[in-house]
């Protein structure tokens, strides 16, 4: 069967006597994919550019604690390199007994330490609802893996301006993540930012098992930026640089990394921050490398 | 270390050099633990138990499309024994370009049907701001496997005072499953329902692997009832009536069933809905396996 | 494309700018397939038939230990209603330092145990040099998960004429399954009995997660006989029974069970052995099962 | 529960009432662990360092054709810098009606060749008949992924004194890995190199997953050298490079990756087989990377 077939469920056919699978050809998205847009998209957020020439690395807490921890954080990270700063404010806990964020106090903050280092800020979304409080002090609103199939808060942010971080699912293929990716575009924001950070396998030594592959495979099929966020998918801090060089020898546009000024403190996700020295030298570390792939950090 | 430990992030101790792992002992749930209460739950819907002495047979069509669909099937299912009618009035579909259901229009149809044929009604939240025009339509809320960590959505029916059936994620462990229903149950709504549809493995013949175990697995350590969904996890009709019967037999507390009047024109998911003859013959081999598990149906 | 493509690698095309997937329509297995045989296929084994109309149930401990414990066992068992008698004498062990098995010497116990009380035997073979000193005791000689695709000891059993019940690999597609398989089949012996015992997922709670679903998948497009084996799947005893009456409901030729007359001194897996006690109540929820699925037992 | 307890299954106190889990705190290997041997092993192949200071590129065609394709190849990559010429002679094919290597003869083409161009020689044993014939022609005996427990192997390979290349099974857990190390080593030979090349997950569209996050756990668990197979891992050649860069990045001890002077014409695995100058432009982009992980190459 050649032709516009969208509309036809294929496991029809696969119900008849003698027939064990059928194939469909061509791609469910459309938006998301190389072939509707040959060349790379450029990102900008606050005067970063993601997904051009230059490797962009987003720094800072898992959570944002309060006015001492973000600036101090902010400031060493900024002298390092970090151009986008990183911080929740609404966090998703899998327990409902855990520390559930600052709200817009923290993303006020993360706002004012943004501007004193001069970055842009990604802090994430996790309702509708919250949306609309956090524009005046977000860059780039964070779409976590738990919420990667939410399928109305991706239509809402597909009515907004501002470019979406859109993790992958932890059990999500290319494919679904790429549609996910699609329902933003779909309602006309075509500002989206892929994040690769671990998917779940059985492997159980590292907290997530982190699809390096996925870098190469989307930078062939679609135009969008990648990053990847190597913090929580090996989930502890000594594994982390090995992974960001990785990640960047890969072909990664970004990284999203956690640290944290003082990680034995963190109220959240302390054993996966860098602390700031460590973070200063995985910046050298990358410096070496991106020439390797054509690119500056 | 043995002792109170719950907010100590055992991660810390592994980056120790000579420390291998850590583990921690205690669970983090506590409501939906056989520990906090040992006797079943049993749950209430419209005058249906769900958890007692008999199996519940919900059926329907995956999404509602007209009267004369809801009806025809609902008049079928009835007259088979099935005590729940299932119905999707907002989907959850992976492509934005694929049917987003009825709405409240549908519900109305799903409520008229079901009193029509003495039925509990069983329907799909997707949003908080769903669930207030929910209420007089549904006796079950259900939550999709995308929004099992979908956390503002769970605190929010924690608020409510009706049964909820919580599927379980895609790549959900049973223990963030069960914290997913401490969540709701957190909130005070301790009528909570448990769903296995299927994990998604590395086996691509059939759509996702029902996790049959989990059955068995809830049964020692959570009160709350198990049911699930044959239907979604192998994707199709020829192979769901042998683990509907696997899944009495297993001990599951009921059964969450496609199916549809009409099959080849259903507008979504026709190829694992049951033709109401096939659902019949299934009703009437359950009877048979029953009395092994010590139920009736 | 459409034709004899047997010998084309479809990733060639892939590569080409524009191409995104190519997938193959026709099978790669031929003998093991209902479309090369339409019928069932039942297998011999001294007398018992596997793929008929009765259920059969193999049971005995994990591990020959001693001739009190083999032949306790076996009349426990076969009392109940067993018709085959398992037990290793070739442990497939993860670390060198477990109990390797007694050999041949655990054979001829298994031997005697058969002949005493009527049962076929069947043993694991783990390597082509003891393939020879088995054939005068196994009546079916047993390929575990981890030799699933060893490829020399598979065509070496195909050389004999003696029934294989080939274990599915711990993360062994149904694909490669059946392609393992056909090594056998296509050396001339066409007596292969298929075992599924769990496959690798990400959940932790059981040991390996029972493809339940593999059962009904296999029977559409296999002749061969599907039996499976909840001991192992799950790991654990009271887990057992649920599994092994969901493998019955689901459409399974026959069980692999441990049993073990005083599990608590068992040499290995004395946890996932059930006591003759337990085998006597299961057979009797498993008679009350069978009508079910038009079998006796 | 403190001490020693190796022999005790921890299963049995997870059937008591009121118990949901047990762990076990002391890992099982011994011999390949850090605790054992503090230091990096280093494993000398015909003069070549494995695990030492330079990283080790081992390259050559996945099957041995012909003694022009081989020498052609070898001399291309040599040339660029790989030090150890791979080529299989056995090889374990998923359907039994695939070509099946050429055996000795092979081995004897791939041996003049690595003589000629001064690298040592690697190619995959599967069988304890195979390994006598293999010794002199040599260097490296490779044990496949389908092979890694194959447990009469691993103990055959213990009793030689030659380096072992161990791949990692598609779903074996690090542990699992360890442990089949283990067993090489517990029969007296310590030179085996650990071998990561991608493992089964529920993603299609790379042919594994390459768990990158395996080399730096490794590297703090084992003193073993740690390579990784970027060829097999993604199965397409445009894939390689930048999971070749990555590895490397990442920190591992070298690649084996799968050159063919003539890809297109590959009896198999062309696909997956980099051209000789993009193996060269590979060369040129590793020798920019290693210094940021402080190794030359």
């Amino acid at each position: 069967v050649v032709g516009h077939v969208e509309t036809i469920d294929t496991r029809e056919f696969e119900l008849f006597d003698g027939v064990q699978e059928v194939v469909r050809v061509s791609e469910p998205y459309k938006l998301t994919s190389r072939t509707w847009k040959r060349e790379k998209s450029v990102i900008t957020a606050r005067g970063v550019e993601i997904g051009g020439d230059t490797v962009v690395v987003m720094a800072g807490p898992c959570t944002i604690e309060n006015e001492h921890q973000v600036f101090e954080t902010a400031r060493r990270v900024a002298r390092s390199g970090a151009r986008v700063l990183r911080g929740g404010a609404y966090k998703p806990r899998t327990s409902p007994y855990a520390f559930q964020g600052m709200g817009v106090d923290g993303l006020k903050i993360l706002r004012a330490a943004g501007d004193e280092f001069n970055m842009a800020t990604v802090s994430e979304v996790m309702e509708i609802s919250q949306i609309e409080g956090m524009l005046p002090y977000v860059d780039i609103l964070q779409v976590g893996a738990r919420n990667m199939q939410n399928f109305n808060l991706l239509a809402a942010l597909g009515q907004i301006r501002k470019p979406v971080l859109l993790k992958r699912g932890m059990s999500a293929t290319i494919q679904e993540w790429l549609l996910a990716a699609e329902y933003i575009m779909a309602g006309g924001n075509y500002e989206v930012i892929l994040c690769e950070r671990g998917i779940r396998t059985f492997e159980t030594m590292t907290r997530n098992t982190l699809d390096i592959s996925a870098i190469p495979v989307l930078n062939k099929i679609s135009h969008l930026p990648v990053i990847a966020d190597p913090s929580h998918a090996v989930g502890r801090r000594d594994k982390v640089m090995p992974l960001a060089r990785a990640i960047v020898a890969a072909g990664g546009d970004g990284l999203l990394i956690e640290v944290h000024h003082d990680p034995e403190k963190a109220v959240c996700d302390g054993p996966q921050s860098l602390y700031p020295d460590q973070f200063a030298r995985l910046m050298d570390e990358l410096k070496i490398i991106v020439p390797a792939v054509g690119r500056s950090i």
